[in-house]
């Protein structure tokens, strides 16, 4: 006898919990979908040299080997993220793809951490991009904070999304005389301050090499926060250098495509930087109001060549990942969701005796043809038993076949909330009208 | 830069094959739903224990070890199947779940198998098992033909599914005074005489010990094939032993709940064994006709300890496994599909001109609230070539926003298959009616 027991860092639902974060997913596909954006799946596994041609060998990666070889020889490993394969995926595709290639995904990755509390090896992410040839408008870079907060709207979540932009921040420490190589170790602490303050990330700009007076200079730019109107000023008080102004307008031309998104909804914050390398344009931290410690659930951005480690084609694109499985550990925390159901089945049907079985399972059937999941009830147990199924599973109605018949198919059909209980035909209108309300 | 490869038995669709495969897992999961079976997910990953719980220690598993690490010190593998991690889940979840607990779980499995052309190491199942305590009606197991041909109906195959029954067949040869031991291997011979024929089972056979004559005897039960008013009365005359007998009226029953399926979608062969232990009562294969030789697409069968391993409980199940990758593969080879569709999208939204925009973007929007998946051309470019594209990406309508005011919300619409072109406006139910002519 072996114990089954869960893996750390490997999460898993019961049956009530899939069902919700079932419902959560098919809602954040329908909005990707409403976008024109195409299912995507790239296979689970990469070869070594791909995942780390874009610098991240300091990622933490789960290795595959055959059982009974030593050595992992084929160098294979589990995906990290979903960017990377998509990145592998256009340049070995190139050739058979229509661009803008817009791609939703929405897969589980892996992340080879050490165990402890809190800390997922396995999630989910739910990504999407969109990658042009050649030039990329700024519009499809507005239509990313529209789209997060569509299927905001659609989770009953108030979200509100931060923008920066990576040439006017590149742009900015340009004009101060720091140097191109200074610049992504410089990107990669400012993107700590929410985490750890001012001070500290002046004392590590420091130790990066940067002067006291530029160290404190470069951070001016991080307390600019708010909608454009009250950011545009400042940002122009702040820096003549061309990057700077350039990043600038596009952010101008960007935020004229969200006349619509509300300043709670869509905010400007100069303190975001984003540590990864590849970002060239407008970037985006998406956090859920009133629990902003559980740090960003979509974050993304535009990135220019994404794909130049694999391809020598000019390939620019802008896109956005939902950490899903954070998100949902939020939900389920915070919001207390209803978790009753257990089972897709809108309709028990009571089984009264052994010899009404077939008679049920035609009704089943007709049910089923209408488009409403049902199960019927596996005994002829006392119905008070059949109820209670029914309600540890969640399935909202219950329905007695005693008078049904070919001839005149009458049915019973009562919903567990409130009781309510009503004799109705099995084909008719008013029968469809109560299932769902 | 790295040159991008696919990786041999991992195979990646482009987005007109995904889209296709989409629909198809969309349609298999909207008819287990419909049968009141509640989605699951399991980890990708088990302890290498659990999976060899099994005596499947055969099987070419992938190990996993974290970067860096010498060895797989944790004993962590990719699940091969989906059935091994849902008694894993059900004995470690037991007391949480309420049964018969029915779920559905559609997720990758991955099989370190030698490259070669053909074999997957990365594939889908599509799975639905019943489990129960203590006792499962027989009902169940014929809810499975069932389902699959209802599958099967609404992917528009012609499928036949076999059914055999693991007590007639144990039962048989315990009349013919094979031993216990011995039929494990009995059973995995008899599974190959569609492969490899009648005497090259018999050989077999005899090696494993049995005399030519029980070899040839306990042959004579594969050959009964057809409905079951056909067989009934030949298993009658076979043999009498008391779990053959058993067999023969669950059998019985089971035939009764399947009178609405024609011999052509269901009928019963006795060559069928299954190689897998665990099998005790009806078991089945499903054939794509005309398609034999690409083997089973849907296989299992009911068993009645399948978490023994893991937990003192009787939980007897029945379940079937979709091989989904397998019929996708199949489907695409032989049924030439439309794939037509690179994108979800509905309308391809015309950009007269950069200024139209704005106007554009607005309509994209009310038809998106209106549930059509839509996009904008991304550039202002003559019209032909933004025909091309929506043509190119199996976009059936193309929109055109001239004379499309607040006021007057009219937009021209255009059917890219026939050339249809109507005007209308933009909240009628003729331009719902014509999107989904």
């Amino acid at each position: 006898m072996i114990k089954p027991s869960a893996i750390s860092g490997f999460p898993e639902w019961l049956p009530q919990e899939k069902y919700y974060e079932q419902q959560i997913l098919d809602r954040i596909r329908k909005v990707y979908e409403l976008h024109g954006y195409t299912p995507l799946e790239t296979a689970a596994v990469e070869k070594l040299k791909i995942l780390a041609s874009k610098g991240v060998v300091d990622k933490e990666l789960f290795l595959l080997n055959r059982h009974g070889e030593q050595s992992s020889s084929k160098e294979l490993a589990l995906h990290f993220d979903l960017t990377v394969p998509l990145a592998r995926y256009v340049a070995q595709n190139y050739g058979k793809l229509t661009f803008p290639f817009k791609r939703y995904q929405i897969q589980k990755v892996w992340r080879g951490e050490r165990p402890q509390k809190g800390r997922f090896r396995e999630f989910y992410q739910a990504d999407i991009d969109c990658v042009m040839e050649n030039e990329l408008p700024v519009y499809y870079e507005a239509q990313m904070p529209r789209i997060i907060q569509e299927i905001m709207n659609s989770l009953d979540i108030q979200a509100q999304i931060q923008v920066s932009h990576r040439k006017i921040l590149i742009g900015y420490y340009l004009g101060l005389e720091i140097t191109q190589e200074q610049i992504p170790h410089l990107l990669r602490e400012v993107d700590k301050l929410d985490k750890i303050g001012k001070e500290k990330v002046q004392e590590l700009l420091h130790k990066q090499g940067l002067s006291q007076e530029k160290a404190e200079q470069s951070l001016e730019l991080a307390h600019i926060k708010g909608s454009f109107s009250e950011v545009q000023p400042k940002l122009q008080a702040l820096s003549q250098h061309p990057l700077f102004l350039e990043g600038l307008q596009e952010l101008q031309e960007f935020d004229s495509y969200l006349s619509d998104l509300s300043p709670q909804q869509l905010t400007y914050n100069f303190a975001i930087a984003r540590g990864l390398d590849y970002y060239t344009g407008a970037i985006l931290e998406t956090f859920v109001i009133g629990h902003e410690k559980w740090g960003s659930v979509c974050s993304g951005g535009r990135y220019d060549d994404l794909a130049s480690n694999f391809i020598k084609r000019n390939l620019p694109g802008v896109g956005v990942s939902i950490g899903l499985s954070r998100l949902i550990h939020l939900l389920l925390e915070t919001q207390k969701p209803d978790l009753s159901r257990q089972s897709p089945s809108q309709v028990l049907l009571a089984l009264p005796s052994q010899e009404d079985l077939l008679k049920v399972d035609q009704i089943a059937q007709e049910l089923r043809s209408q488009g409403y999941p049902c199960e019927i009830y596996h005994q002829s147990q006392a119905l008070n038993k059949q109820i209670r199924y029914a309600d540890r599973k969640g399935i909202p109605f219950i329905l007695f076949p005693h008078r049904y018949t070919r001839q005149e198919p009458l049915v019973e059909l009562k919903r567990l909330a409130d009781g309510e209980q009503k004799e109705l035909p099995l084909d008719s209108k008013e029968l469809q009208l109560f299932l769902e309300s």
